[in-house]
């Protein structure tokens, strides 16, 4: 879009928006749903499916006042403009009311939607239905309590991985051809999408037939591109994969921001970044850049796209790391809900935060608490998504791996259909019909856990990084 | 659009389109507009036009049965399909009676707006306001009797102009960077617009700071994409140059096709295909295209883009022929409207006219009365604006001399500033706010005329091809 581009869109979404939500809060759909809940349809059948979700969302929809909705709206975009020039000079101070204010409204929202325990827990079940923040609580304890020795221990062996190869001038049209022809065989399907740039990758969905994906590319290095469309592709094939009749109803969509995650990050990582992805691609990636990777084989390329960098910055951090920086900003949520931390003290939590659990001093703000974007706008509980999205891949891989005993062998030989099958069958045909933890509980047979992704993690980077992990270092 | 995304496209459209006609048609709007209409205000005043062409769609909108909207929605994606096949298959028998059907709606929808003459007037009173068919048939006449004789005349001397230095092969990317620069120095506006590849080259305002142009570029000639860019920036810069204040309103957009088309034209042939032009241009054109242009001089390069080629195919006509083109299409769909022609006769009717006024023999329908989709739509009454815009673009051009004695050294001097905003200021910012006819008078003082037009062809055209007019050869 081009700059001007900007005030026509945001006025045509913003009256889309807002005639969407007139007719939907319209008490008429409630008399509907509520003759339709009289009818106690099968829970199991698509249309009970149907009165449940839209239920639910009926309910979010009316709980939260007209004028609470435009004063988020308006909030966030006086604080957006605050936040880009603080980031600009890492000026903490002049975006901390803004935030304080959104804190506000984030807690009042909260209070509109109603909670058992804690205000989070009204956020998070807008985006996560059904997960609670005590849930939260219990996994991201876990997580800490597994990873940060794990990232202090892969931190004394820097140099154990040497991911040179990854470097250098590669040309940008060969990187997105050849990460069109890696989803392509993943099964994304360019009948009903395409790919195209952006500065920040995303993927779209503006119908069943039309999903998009979007790559950014990097001359300097063929990881981000090539990673980012695998990436991409997980997103796009769960909502390719929809079953076609709930095209254009409440149950088109993912079951959750976590459960969409679990998907790119599947493809991105549990597959993208494994050996036998390297046995069959490394040859396609040579022919696509000839001479670019003579003498380097498929260990040393495997090892350096598995390397591991504890950053400051959450959206570059590797598969091990990414998980502490969600844990710090759920904490820090937590407490500014809560009311037992104020927007001017954030930085100094995250400050410690981030040396805690990465081991590494945050030099400024614009490299600490004003990194992201979000909290400039009124949208507190999304993170956790990223973390649970990491968590519910690795779960599902490893059913995944009893039904294809084989999956490893398939994917050295550049098969995917059987994986593709897989999750088409038990997870992206479903939509929205089932919570995260309903699907979760239907395809694995449990609740979430983050045991299996400390597994697959502590396995693999032991191996990788030489660690003895049974017998910890003593510091 | 991936091809799997036509669907859901198609789906959004008539949702939206539907409620934006249920809300527009509303009784209350028609109150209103009463209200508005009895506090006589000044008919000169953006308030008073707003009112006037507001009533104006409101009248087109109530005035069509929406049974009949929906009938020939489904008409059209009915015959669609079958337009498809019968142009490959040159049959014109499978289209005809799809045809037929279109025409009685057409005639319907005629009825149903009223008209005092002929039912054509109403068609074209609903995309060209203030025009009638006889304005037409005298315009046309005037055309036909020019045209025809100047055309064969051109026929006998086809070799007197020498195009081949626009063919070859000329690098893609090089095209559309060479085509920006162009419309960039007219005045086309990047940070409120932007432009794209198409199979169909068009332009399209989503919104007063995001105006887009497309266009096709072909390897084997340096002239389509170039003309294609400089004709569909006339129409952006005509979108740009519309008042802020009109942004959103039912007086944003053009004063009609045909108006929309003498921007796109003027800037394209009276401007792009002038000897000034490429006195500035050709340099910057040899720098785009290193070596491909040696020892072609601007009269050569001049003389190549002015090429006349009586085609079969409007959408190939040169700025000669075209009229002759539409002037066709005009007298059989008057002819089908007046029930003087059933559709199994058109394709004899098309024939001979062709030979009558382009001295060719049309081998196939494909190449004749299939080659255009819009019967397979209800759109009776579109085509005339081409013409108009031809027309218009010429009748403007007079008095723009009048007010810029030294155009053509401003444009031998790659200067447009003057003349951008001459358009600007008397063209563009008032939107739909007065008629064609209005403004026309406003600005040249006089009624839409033909003879401006054939002076300006007659006299180029005579030059290039070294003809004398004065006295027609015989034959």
């Amino acid at each position: 879009m081009p700059p001007g581009g900007v005030g026509s869109r945001a006025s045509a979404m913003a009256t889309l928006r807002g005639l969407a939500h007139e007719r939907f809060v319209d008490p008429q759909v409630g008399g509907l749903l509520e003759e339709l809940e009289a009818r106690d349809l099968d829970p199991e059948s698509d249309d009970g499916a149907l009165v449940r979700v839209t239920r639910r969302d009926y309910d979010h929809s009316v709980k939260i006042p007209a004028e609470l909705v435009a004063e988020a709206a308006r909030a966030s975009t006086e604080a957006r403009p605050v936040w880009q020039l603080a980031r600009e000079d890492s000026d903490w101070k002049l975006f901390a009311p803004y935030l304080d204010r959104n804190v506000d409204i984030n807690r009042r929202i909260a209070d509109a939607l109603g909670y058992a325990e804690r205000p989070y827990d009204a956020l998070l079940d807008r985006s996560e239905p059904g997960m609670t923040t005590r849930q939260l609580d219990a996994l991201f304890g876990r997580l800490r309590e597994a990873i940060v020795p794990l990232v202090h221990e892969i931190g004394r062996r820097q140099d154990a991985v040497d991911d040179s190869c990854l470097w250098g001038d590669w040309d940008e049209r060969a990187q997105l051809d050849f990460g069109m022809q890696v989803v392509t065989r993943f099964g994304f399907d360019s009948e009903r999408g395409r790919q195209d740039l952006s500065a920040h990758p995303f993927s779209s969905g503006l119908g069943a037939g039309d999903v998009r994906i979007t790559t950014r590319v990097s001359r300097r290095s063929v990881s981000q591109a090539m990673f980012g469309t695998m990436h991409e592709s997980g997103h796009a094939m769960y909502t390719q994969g929809h079953a076609p009749e709930f095209d254009g109803t409440p149950l088109w969509g993912g079951a959750s921001p976590g459960v969409h995650e679990s998907q790119s990050r599947l493809w991105e990582n549990l597959v993208g970044r494994s050996r036998p992805m390297w046995r069959y691609f490394l040859g396609p990636l040579r022919q696509a850049f000839p001479g670019r990777l003579d003498g380097v084989d498929e260990e040393t390329f495997y090892r350096a796209v598995n390397k591991v960098y504890p950053s400051l910055i959450r959206v570059e951090a590797d598969e091990v790391t990414y998980n502490l920086h969600i844990l710090l900003r759920f904490e820090i949520e937590n407490d500014l809900l809560d009311r037992e931390l104020k927007a001017a003290d954030v930085p100094e939590a995250w400050n410690a935060k981030v040396e805690q659990y990465l081991g590494i001093k945050v030099p400024d703000d614009t490299q600490g608490a004003l990194q992201d974007i979000h909290w400039s706008g009124i949208s507190f509980g999304g993170f956790p998504g990223y973390t649970l999205g990491n968590v519910i891949g690795a779960q599902l891989m490893e059913t995944v791996r009893e039904a294809i005993p084989d999956l490893d062998d398939q994917i050295a030989a550049g098969e995917f259909g059987s994986l593709h099958g897989w999750l088409k069958e038990k997870v992206w045909r479903h939509g929205r019909k089932f919570t995260p933890g309903e699907l979760l509980h239907r395809i694995t047979g449990r609740s979430l856990e983050a045991e299996p992704w400390i597994r697959y993690v502590q396995q693999k980077f032991a191996e990788i990084y030489d660690l003895d992990l049974a017998a910890p270092r003593q510091h």
